[in-house]
C-alpha cells in the first residue's frame, strides 16, 4: 500500500496562485506577516507529522479499536504517544487565539492541516477537532472566568473537549432532550442525564476532558427554547488550575461502530455532574451553533480528506496492478490505469477532491476576512458566504468523499474488500461524516430553508454573480472554452432553479423534497467554477510546475463534460415537485 | 429492529398479474402443472424459513465471524444447524435437475427464494448459491461419470460447491493465472497453486466440498486459451459414493473482509490435489462462464435482496422515530416518515427494489423459456434477452442495492452507524456484490463490448421495441400519462445513445469511458418501463389488493419524475466522448 503523500504542491498552488492568499491576508490585522511561503513551510511540517506519525497508526487503530477498562476509555496502542507529540509540536493551537496562547494563524491553515490529519487518521483528528469546537463556543459565549480557566489548556491541547448534545430520543430534534441542570446555589449546576454518540467523551490521553452539555434548567420551557449549554469537566479544576476531584460523570459504554474504531465514542452518564452556564439560560442552542458551525466545516474537511487519501491509493494501485490488454489490443497485461473505465473512477475522485480543496480554501479565507477585515461591509459579505456554504461544505464534501472512497475501493477489485489493503476502512470511516454534526439531509434543509432565503435570495445571488464574473474572464480560452460554457450554462440553470425554490417560499414539503438535490446542484456548479479557475490560474502561472497546467486543464474539462451534466437531471427532478415524493400515504409505503 | 418480512404479496402480484406466469409456464414442457398459487405457497414456506431461521443468525454471525481451527474453517454458531434444516427441507434442490434428484421447478422460483435468503442472511446464501453455480458447470460440461458421482449430492445440498478462479495476480484477467494441473496417468490430474477469495472454500457444514478449479495443463498456451477447468473435491470419493481420503488441498488462511463475516472466504492451497477435467482442455473459461453467468444473476439478486431488507427496516424505523415538526408546523414531534427528505430516500429505495424484482422475475422467466420452450425461435429470443440482461442485473441490482442500503442507513441517523442496529452490516455486505463475480465495471464492459453489438444492435433494439410496445399500451392513462411519456422519451434517448455507441464500434476507450453510464441508463429505462407496467397491471387487477394500485402508481410516478431524469445526464456525459477521460497522461493524474 502506497503511503499517504500530503498535497503540499496543490496547497501552495491554491494559496499562491488560485486565491492570492498573500494579498488577502496582508490587509487583515494580525496577519500582515503571513504569506504563502510561511504557510507552505508550516503545512509541510504538519504534513510530515501526519504521514510519519498519524498514518502508521490508522489501520492498526482500526483493528484494535477502543475499549473500556475500569470505566476508563482506552485508545489503541500508539495513540497516547502520538497525541503527546502532536501537543509538544504545538499543532493544537495553530489557529487558536493568541490571547490564550494560540498561534493565531489563519483559519485557512487550520483547515489544510485538518485535511491532512484526517487523510492520515480520521479517528485521531477528532480529538483536536472537537476541542477546537468547544474552544469556539467557550470563547464566544462563556464568562471571562471560564475562559481564563479552560481556554489556555484547551488551546495548547493539554486538555481536550467534547460536545454532549445527542440523547437516544433527541438527535436532529434537540428540543426533545431531557437532561436536567439543577442550580446548586453557588453559581454552578448539577447536571443529570444520559448522552449518546459522544466522540472523545472519555480517553486516556491525559489532562482534563471539557464537556459542553446541553441540558434544561428546572423552569425551562419545552422545546429548543428551554435548552441551555453547560461546561462540565471530567475533573473539577482547583483554584490554581490543577486537576481536582472527579466530577459526577461516567462512561456508560463505548459505542460499537461501523468505523472510526480508534475514536472512543461514548455513552455518557451525568449524575449530578457539576457544570457552569455557557451563555444565557435558554440560549444553549445558539451557543451550540457556534461550536456546531465550526464542526460542520471540520466534518466537511474530513470527507474531503478521505477522498484525497482514497484517491491517492487508488491511483498508485492502478499504476502498479497489471490486468488486461491495452485499448489497441497490442499490449498486455497493462497497468489498469490505462483502462478507460478505471481511469474514469480515478479522474472523478481527483476532480472532486481538487475542486473540494479549492472550495475549502476559499471558504476558510472568507472566514478569515469575516473575522478580521477592517471594512464592515467586506466582513458582512464574507460572513454571508460562510453561512451559505457551511451546509454545502459539510454535505457535499462528505457525500463526494464517500463516493470517492467507494470508487477508489472499487479500483482495487476483490483486494478492496480485504481489510489488510485499507481501502474498506476509508469507506467505513467516511460514512460517519455524512451522518454526524447534522445529517446531510439536515444540511440540505439548512441550505434551502435558511440560507438561500437570506435577503430573499440576495446572498446566494451575490455568490452566483461572483462565479459568473469569474467565468466570464475565462470565456474564449481555447482549451477551456467548452468547460467554461458548460459551467456558465449550469450556473444559469441553477439561478433559475433558485428562483423556482424561492417562489415556493416556506413550503416545507417542497423544500424537503428538493433539498438534497438542490445542495448537490449548487455544489457541482461551484466545483465547476473552481475547476475552471484552477485551470486558468495554472496556465497563467509564471514558471509553471511541469504538468500542472495539463493536469488542471484536463480535470476542468473532465468535470464539465462528465460530472456537471448531473445538474440537468437534478434540475428536472426538483422541478417535478414534491407531490410525487410525499403523495403516497405512509402506511402504503 | 423490525423483523424481515418476505415480500410474498409482491411476488404473487408479479407472477399472477404482471407477467402472467401461469400462461408462460403452461407451454413449457415439465412445468404444465405449475402455477402462481403453487409457486406462492412454496415461496411462503421458503420465506418463513428465511425469516425465522436465517435472519436471526445474521447479526450474530457478522459479529462472531468465521475462524480457522486446525486447518478447518469454522462457521458462526447456529450455521450448521440452519444448514442442516435447509437441506432437510429440500431447499437446495428447488430448481435442480429432476434427473439427479432436484425438484425441477422454474428458475423464477429459484431467484425469488434466493432473494429472500440473501435478504435474511447474505453470507449463508452463498453456500447453496455457489453449489448451484458448480452444479451448472458440471451439468453442462462434465463427463457422465462425474455427473453421476457429484450432482445428486450437490443438488440435495449434502455436498457443497466452490469456484476457485482468482489468484493474487489474476483477478479480472484470468489469462494470467499460474495454477498448474499435471496429468497423473489415470485420467486424473494433480493440481498445484494458490487461489484467493474462495467463498465456501472450506466450512464445517459436513459433506464434501467440490472445488471447480481453473488451472493450466503442462503444454497449455499462455493467456485464456491455456486455461482448463477441473473438479477437485475436498475428500476423494470412494466407488460406493462414500467419502474417502483427504485430497491435497488446504486452507492457507481466511480472508479478513469488510463484510459477509459469516461466510468463510478462503485462501486455498492446492498441493497436488487430485482433480478431473470438466469440459475440453483449454476450454476452461467457456465452462467457467456457464457457472459465472448463473452466479452473476445470483449476485445481482443479492444486491436486490439487501436493498429490500434495508428499505423495509428504514420504513419501519421512520414510522416509529419521532423527531421534528409536521410540514405545517402544527404537530411535533412527528414520525420522520412525514419529512419529505426522509420520504424521498424511502421512496427511492422502494421504487428501485420493486422495479428490480420485476426485472429479476422477467429475466428468470426468459431463462425458463430459453431452456424449455418448444419453439426454437422463441428460445433463441429469450436466450438473447438473458445474455443482454445478465450484466445489467448483476451491476445495476448491486449498485442500486448498495445505494439503497446507504440511504436506508442514513434514515437511522447516528443509530445507523451503530452495529447493534444492523443497518451498517447491510452496507458492508452489499459492498461485495458490486465487486465479486466480475466487478461492475467488467459487467458494463460486457454489456457495451459484447452484448449491445450482438446482431449489430439487433438484440438490444428488439428489447427496446418490446418496451416501446408495452409503453404504448399504457399511454393516455390519467394517473400514469406523465410517467409513460417520460419513460418513452427516456427510451428514445437511450435508442439514440445506443446508435451512438454502435457507431463507435470496437473503440475500447470509447466503450470503457461510456460503459458504466450506459449500463445505468439502460437499467433506469428498464426500471421505468417495469414501474409503469406494474402500475398498469395493479389498476387492471380484479379484486385489487387494498392500496396496491395507489402504491404502484405512486412508485411509477416517483420513478419517472425523480429518478429517470438521471438518464439525461448520463446521455450527455457519454456523448462528451472518451477524450476528456483518458486524455491526461497517467503520470500526471
Amino acid at each position: 500500500m502506497a503511503a499517504y503523500v500530503p498535497p503540499i504542491e496543490d496547497i501552495t498552488f491554491l494559496l499562491g496562485d488560485v486565491f492570492d492568499f498573500d494579498a488577502v491576508v496582508r490587509v487583515l490585522p494580525g496577519f500582515e506577516d503571513i504569506d504563502t511561503a510561511l504557510a507552505t513551510s508550516i503545512l509541510e511540517e504538519g504534513g510530515k507529522f501526519c504521514a510519519e506519525v498519524l498514518e502508521p497508526l490508522n489501520r492498526p487503530g482500526d483493528e484494535e479499536g477502543c475499549r473500556l477498562e475500569n470505566g476508563q476509555a482506552i485508545t489503541p496502542a500508539g495513540t497516547i504517544d502520538a497525541y503527546s507529540a502532536f501537543v509538544a509540536a504545538g499543532w493544537p493551537g495553530l489557529s487558536g487565539d493568541a490571547k490564550y496562547g494560540g498561534q493565531g494563524l489563519p483559519r485557512v491553515l487550520q483547515i489544510l492541516l485538518d485535511e491532512m490529519i484526517a487523510s492520515a487518521n480520521l479517528s485521531f483528528g477528532l480529538f483536536p477537532g472537537l476541542t477546537r469546537g468547544a474552544v469556539e463556543a467557550i470563547g464566544h459565549h462563556a464568562s471571562d472566568a471560564l475562559k481564563a480557566t479552560y481556554l489556555p489548556k484547551m488551546i495548547s491541547g493539554e486538555w481536550t473537549g467534547a460536545m454532549a448534545l445527542t440523547e437516544s430520543s433527541a438527535g436532529t430534534d434537540l428540543g426533545l432532550l431531557s437532561t436536567r441542570a439543577q442550580p446548586v446555589g453557588d453559581g454552578s449546576y448539577a447536571i443529570t442525564g444520559t448522552k449518546i454518540f459522544i466522540s472523545s467523551g472519555d480517553h486516556d490521553l491525559g489532562g482534563n476532558i471539557v464537556h459542553l452539555v446541553l441540558a434544561r434548567l428546572p423552569d425551562a420551557p419545552k422545546g429548543v427554547k428551554g435548552i441551555s449549554l453547560f461546561l462540565s469537566p471530567k475533573f473539577l479544576v482547583n483554584k490554581d488550575g490543577s486537576l481536582g476531584s472527579r466530577n459526577g460523570m461516567s462512561v456508560g459504554s463505548l459505542e460499537h461502530k461501523m468505523g472510526i474504531h480508534a475514536q472512543p465514542t461514548c455513552v455518557m452518564n451525568y449524575d449530578g455532574a457539576i457544570g457552569w452556564l455557557v451563555g444565557e439560560p435558554g440560549r444553549g442552542l445558539n451557543a451550540m451553533f457556534t461550536m456546531m458551525n465550526a464542526e460542520r466545516l471540520f466534518v466537511g474537511i474530513q470527507g474531503l480528506a478521505i477522498g484525497e487519501a482514497a484517491n491517492q491509493k487508488a491511483v498508485a494501485y492502478a499504476r502498479e496492478r497489471l490486468q488486461g490488454r491495452s485499448a489497441d489490443g497490442a499490449r498486455g497485461p497493462v497497468p489498469i490505469i490505462e483502462h478507460a473505465d478505471v481511469r474514469k473512477m480515478l479522474m472523478t475522485g481527483r476532480a472532486l477532491t481538487d475542486a473540494g480543496r479549492a472550495l475549502a480554501v476559499w471558504t476558510a479565507l472568507q472566514m478569515d476576512v469575516a473575522a478580521r477585515h477592517p471594512d464592515a461591509e467586506t466582513r458582512r459579505v464574507a460572513d454571508g458566504f460562510v453561512a451559505l456554504l457551511t451546509p454545502v461544505v459539510k454535505a457535499a464534501f462528505t457525500d463526494f468523499g464517500f463516493e470517492t472512497a467507494v470508487m477508489s475501493q472499487q479500483v482495487f477489485g476483490g483486494h478492496g474488500y480485504i481489510r489488510e489493503w485499507g481501502m474498506e476502512q476509508y469507506v467505513r470511516d467516511a460514512r460517519i461524516t455524512q451522518i454526524y454534526e447534522g445529517t446531510n439531509g439536515v444540511q440540505a434543509m439548512d441550505l434551502v430553508g435558511r440560507k438561500v432565503p437570506i435577503e430573499n435570495g440576495g446572498l446566494v445571488k451575490r455568490f452566483f454573480a461572483m462565479i459568473a464574473h469569474d467565468l466570464q474572464a475565462a470565456a474564449g480560452d481555447a482549451n477551456l472554452g467548452e468547460a467554461v460554457n458548460a459551467t456558465s450554462e449550469a450556473l444559469i440553470r441553477l439561478e433559475g432553479l433558485t428562483d423556482y425554490m424561492l417562489a415556493k417560499g416556506t413550503d416545507l414539503e417542497e423544500a424537503g423534497a428538493a433539498a438534497t438535490d438542490y445542495l448537490r446542484s449548487l455544489a457541482l456548479v461551484t466545483y465547476g467554477w473552481l475547476s475552471v479557475r484552477m485551470a486558468v490560474k495554472a496556465a497563467a502561472k509564471a514558471n509553471a510546475v511541469p504538468g500542472l497546467t495539463q493536469r488542471k486543464t484536463a480535470l476542468a474539462r473532465f468535470f464539465a463534460a462528465r460530472l456537471l451534466p448531473q445538474t440537468i437531471a437534478l434540475d428536472a427532478a426538483i422541478r417535478a415537485g414534491a407531490a410525487d415524493v410525499v403523495g403516497l400515504e405512509s402506511e402504503l409505503l
